[in-house]
């Protein structure tokens, strides 16, 4: 057995915590730092969650359990960590002001990722002690159960730290993916971003509902995207004549005059008391618990169908028990 | 046993054929319209692929397949038929001549349902006899398996055939959602076409590659959106607080000078060579036809586990299993 492998997770809400579930899952230890007078319990609530899902999708068993800390102070859910995961609240003062009292206390070796959905890399570390040390390592909800991780790093962080990271977040199961330039919002919030805005409209215009619009997606394309993406789909779409058939048949229609995929929609309140309401309609017979129960039970058994195709997800969790196998061995 | 249920499916390409699948496995009897000298080999192939996918879906036998005609002319297509499938190339003159040719044709009582990804309804209906009989019916690929189908009406169709529609859609185990109100691209593609534009500036700018954008989808937010959808995603994502809290949270995010978001790519040759360059990269140790049956085999398998969970598609397919035993008893 190696040594304990210490992971700090600053912030502790739904993101945080389920860093927190992704860490201790895989054997680490993990000392947390949220100021909220409910963060022990809110962690503790994801961390059933993760207890209840994440272990099915492996046949080999993780390894025990890391210890949870919980921690009054930055320095000390810090003190001992190889791994520092930043998820405070989005705002670039927040961020700067919890990377100084961080850095001020870390080992150089340490990796500080930040959950960031928006921020560049190069912008989290304008005046920090030491900016190489810092770079994007942004997840997706709910975080221990979906793989992805985007690792975006700026110039100034050099290749060995990139690897690290990368082999750390492969080690506790994720695939981060690298992403070449850093830009507003890395690649995968970019889409849900333009997606988000259209709904806002079909929503404001009485197009269709909150429901509607979910079934729109998880009746059709959501189920190709969860194993293909984008373009493997077109490339398939596109038949025998492949991506290139695809593009000339389906590209143009860029050019069409959909003005109102180019504006973005004002959030006023009443569309907030819209969109609110068709969700409660929609929705509101299941408490979030539930709600957070089913999603996870859906996620584990999709990916489970692509663990028996050994592909996309199912791969990479196949690769993973390979590792744990040997680990356990 | 009723008698026999006639499918006319004008236009035999990746959707007509998917079309053709849908119904004959599903006990309806179809007569194709295609001119294309290759048409009944296409046809074939997605039959092939049908065969093998959509029954592992269902508990309970599917009805016995149909019989398959093709046809030399459009008005022995229709002959008979109660459902009419519109899948002609996307130009509104071709459609219109197609619809013509139809409704001098076919009984009043037929439906004519347009696989139009991008034309209203009342686009479709211009200058035609009987204009109450043309709504859209837009489907997504692969259509013997993804089970969603915009119905899209103008306010020139009646309720009766609107009803009529989305029960004879039903019928074949689809979900049929009728769109409010008739806008361009209805609403799914409203969403693909969002996604598709960020991800050609994503391609174009160095970002990333046409894999990495798909592993950004596929390891991420498509296997959310396989079984919930966008609305009820985020109302997890909000925790406790719900969806006001998430809105409040991430709706600002929508007035950022994310300008790229708003603009249109110029489609250039070079563009598309890299697309076609790096989707060959990505995909090309498959055939189209292997990546057909991994796409299929990986929908089955993700259904399957949504139907154990009765659950988005899974509680579809297992009302349809219900309907199915009744008729088979």
């Amino acid at each position: 057995m190696s040594k304990s492998k210490i992971a700090a997770v600053i912030g502790g809400g739904v993101i945080g915590g389920g860093w927190a579930a992704r860490f201790l899952l895989n054997g680490w230890d993990v000392q947390v730092y949220d100021p909220a007078s409910d963060a022990e319990r809110k962690i503790a609530e994801v961390l059933a969650n993760a207890r209840a899902s994440l272990p099915q999708l492996h046949n080999n068993a993780l390894p025990a359990e890391g210890e949870l800390r919980f921690c009054d102070t930055i320095e000390e859910a810090v003190s001992g960590a190889t791994w520092i995961q930043e998820s405070v609240p989005e705002r670039l003062a927040i961020k700067h002001a919890t990377f100084a009292t961080i850095q001020a206390a870390v080992d150089d070796t340490a990796i500080i990722g930040s959950s960031t959905s928006g921020y560049k890399p190069s912008e989290l570390q304008i005046d920090a002690s030491k900016p190489a040390q810092i770079l994007v390592a942004h997840p997706f909800n709910p975080v221990y159960l979906l793989p992805l991780v985007e690792v975006v790093p700026s110039p100034q962080n050099d290749e060995d730290t990139i690897e690290r990271a990368k082999s750390i977040l492969s080690g506790v199961g994720m695939k981060p993916l690298r992403v070449r330039k850093e830009i507003d919002a890395h690649i995968a919030d970019r889409f849900l971003e333009a997606v988000w805005r259209e709904a806002l409209w079909l929503v404001k215009d009485g197009v269709a509902t909150t429901e509607e619009i979910d079934d729109a997606i998880r009746y059709g394309f959501g189920l190709r995207w969860g194993q293909m993406g984008l373009f493997e789909t077109y490339r398939v779409a596109g038949g025998e004549a492949g991506m290139a058939h695809f593009i000339a048949q389906f590209g143009p229609c860029l050019q069409w005059p959909w003005t109102k995929l180019m504006d973005v929609p004002e959030l006023t309140d009443e569309l907030v008391q819209t969109i609110a309401d068709q969700s409660d309609e929609q929705s509101g017979m299941h408490s979030i618990r539930e709600l957070e129960r089913i999603r996870d039970d859906n996620l584990v058994g999709m990916m489970q169908a692509l663990k028996q195709r050994d592909w996309g997800a199912g791969a990479l969790l196949n690769a993973h028990d390979k590792t744990l196998h040997s680990e356990n061995n």
